[in-house]
């Protein structure tokens, strides 16, 4: 474990985000008015997110977007992150390859979460904003919500997915204690919750149900925005502070990555680790390969539709051109509840169309044999989540042993794993399974939609 | 929330521990062996530690002593941490004090514990010694000598006091995952334990019963020696990392403490961000108050009795001059499991009889106050032992508005308690307790204990 740190500075902090949009030769489809059939235009975006969320949200010709001085200083409670040479699991796996990674976890609700959360709890409190409303899964985005909107001094209520509210109590804890407000959706707080669980008294929630009820609570409340932590551009936009440090301490370290990795649930970690790169693969300077490491359970990249969907259940929101399972899908419940997303955002969706991103899908038990000897080699007890990126990274370390080649390989921890114990209890017990998705499920579940291929 | 970090690098992490041993002007009193009565000698050790461990325990001849490259080498996975200004909590307190803590909550297990579980870990290897055992409460110190354990290739048996084993199985998990392996204490491994478990089948355990065990696992078991994680002088001279850092760093903010404050069990993380900053008052160039914020439920240094007390239940260890509720003292349920030990390490306590320190016990619901505030303004939710420190720093800050005087407070965050959110749980939903001792219940377990006041 002769692991090796790069630390930045405070003052090493970027002080722009780097918007992809304005660099992409093929830009993304716009979304669209499910009603109409007619592009979304920003102003159409007012009633849900903060006008400056929005004008993000469709920024296609500002490369770099300044990130406001208030949003800075909160992210030095944290930031910079440490850039790790992985030397430990180097030794374990016996390879050539050079590991790196960018260590998200450190953050005070331990995922990069954080990024996003700062910046657009902050944009509402300029506005004039008082309440905000969101969705978590497993509770990371929820809990870097919470110390977000505590902190600029916002009301927050999360719809957290109910099987998560159940088995992840002491993620609802974290957020109580920064003081939000935690309901199990589906609840009998919206119409679209009290329809679900009229027809379904058992169904323990999903991302895409718990977002219904999120959106239909700002849509129906004064003064109250509806507040997403994946999928959207802007999102990925504000997680680009990893990838641009990372770029810099890559130069440090005297490397260049030629693979880079994230996991993948709604893009937010791997946008933020992939795009300060892939400019320079844009740019044709650079050529690394981009892998999303998703679960073999929700293969959305690897195995979805690319067509127009809507982000959640109930069908509130516009339909995003994106890699889709469909917005029915119900994924199993894997531990990894962050991944359990059906759709990729549309900026990963057109990149990978385009081929300038690459997917694998992941078993279970893969990813957290590959968490433990993280573990154990590095000291860090890695997110369910983020052992996709490692499980993925020692999948091209062993690769590189086999070719005999020396490959740098860069992945996102995006988070650690000290509130999922009870998931590695089960491992450790051999009580875990892998969930491959037939076919016929996903052809089923996309059948009727738009096919953009 | 504007907080400022202070960072060194890698290069300023500390080259040696500081001994105060060999610069208090009265040394503690022995150690005896409880049979002949005789000052123990460094050999007397060396069935139980490893040879290392042992000298440095008995050294009061050198002041510095050299950190070996290979445990500086592991110190870099998170050292040097950061020193944190507080400037959230001081504007919400309102105070023209200023606030600052050292941050080893960074720490891959959580908690300052690493500093020593590696140095202890590293001499049994250096030493050819193939397993060690210890003790654990709340599990923190547990989880470090894992992660140690399986860097340096030893097995590792830890007694878990039972309570603890039942109510944190997530700090049971992270040990496991390290690859260690977990004992309800008291159990029926022990001579010990079976004793104590036949007298009272229900006994839910202590910090007391299971250093009993895991000491007599030692002695019965070829090869094996045992580590502490706290109470003695080598431990104590191991967490010195964290003063010397912050040292440093009070430099970089042009600042020096009138008050330093840590929480206090049986003294490791209050040594280690004392004795470096103590040395100046010894020296006579400085005039800092060191305040050990203990829990009202176990009040050794606010209301023990200094006296020759074992430093176990089943008396199985050199008798150790201290403040102690006795040996069989049997504390409160409290959440700061980590504090719930019957005395005080040696040096600490002559320090304490000589006016050096001062001491103050904080009532369980205070602690909670204090780190719910403290989570909401800085954004790190603390472990409930690190919350004793809290409240007591902000007991400070408070007094300096009253008094109207700038005061610099530095206070040890020894760890986050991100495992411990039942605790918050429970104190959010009203029902957390103060727990008061009664005088007679003190005096009572020490009436049989001879004095050195």
């Amino acid at each position: 474990m002769d692991t090796k740190k790069f630390i930045l500075t405070e003052k090493e902090i970027p002080t722009a985000w780097y918007n992809i949009l304005a660099e992409m030769k093929n830009k993304p489809r716009p979304m669209e008015n499910p009603q109409t059939k007619q592009p979304l235009k920003e102003e159409d975006l007012y009633p849900l997110f903060s006008r400056a969320a929005a004008h993000q949200e469709m920024n296609t010709t500002d490369t770099w977007i300044e990130i406001p001085e208030e949003v800075r200083d909160m992210y030095k409670i944290w930031r910079p992150t440490p850039l790790v040479r992985a030397i430990g699991l180097e030794k374990a796996l016996d390879t050539p390859a050079h590991i790196y990674f960018k260590n998200e976890s450190v953050s005070p609700v331990g995922s990069h979460k954080l990024n996003s959360a700062i910046a657009q709890a902050y944009f509402c409190k300029q506005e004039g904003i008082t309440n905000i409303t969101t969705e978590t899964g497993a509770g990371q985005w929820g809990a870097a919500l919470s110390l977000a909107a505590k902190h600029f001094g916002l009301e927050l209520a999360v719809y957290m997915v109910k099987v998560s509210y159940n088995q992840k109590p002491y993620r609802r804890s974290i957020m109580e204690t920064y003081g939000a407000e935690v309901i199990a959706s589906p609840s009998m707080s919206t119409r679209a919750g009290k329809k679900i669980i009229t027809e379904n008294p058992n169904y323990q929630g999903s991302l895409g149900t718990a977002i219904s009820e999120a959106v239909e609570l700002a849509m129906t409340t004064p003064n109250c925005k509806y507040v997403l932590g994946s999928v959207l551009n802007h999102v990925a936009l504000h997680q680009t502070v990893i990838g641009l440090e990372a770029e810099k301490q890559m130069e440090m370290a005297g490397e260049y990555p030629d693979i880079v990795i994230g996991c993948f649930g709604g893009g937010s970690n791997f946008s933020g680790i992939s795009f300060p790169f892939l400019r320079h693969n844009i740019a044709g300077t650079a050529n690394t390969r981009f892998i999303a490491a998703e679960p073999e359970s929700c293969p959305k990249l690897t195995r979805g539709k690319f067509c127009y969907d809507f982000g959640d259940e109930a069908g509130y929101t516009p339909l995003i051109p994106m890699y889709s399972l469909g917005h029915n899908f119900a994924p199993a419940n894997i531990h990894a509840g962050g991944l359990r997303y059906h759709g990729a955002g549309s900026v990963i969706s057109q990149l990978k169309h385009d081929g300038l991103i690459e997917a694998v899908d992941i078993p279970q038990l893969e990813t957290f044999k590959a968490a433990t000897l993280f573990a154990r080699t590095e000291g860090i007890i890695p997110a369910p989540e983020s052992s996709h990126a490692i499980a993925s990274a020692i999948r091209c370390a062993l690769q590189a042993r086999e070719e005999g080649k020396k490959k740098t390989i860069l992945f996102n921890l995006s988070g650690h794993g000290l509130i999922d114990m009870s998931a590695y209890d089960s491992y450790l017990a051999g009580d875990l399974n892998n969930y491959h998705v037939p076919d016929t499920e996903i052809d089923s579940n996309t059948a009727n939609l738009e096919s953009l291929a």
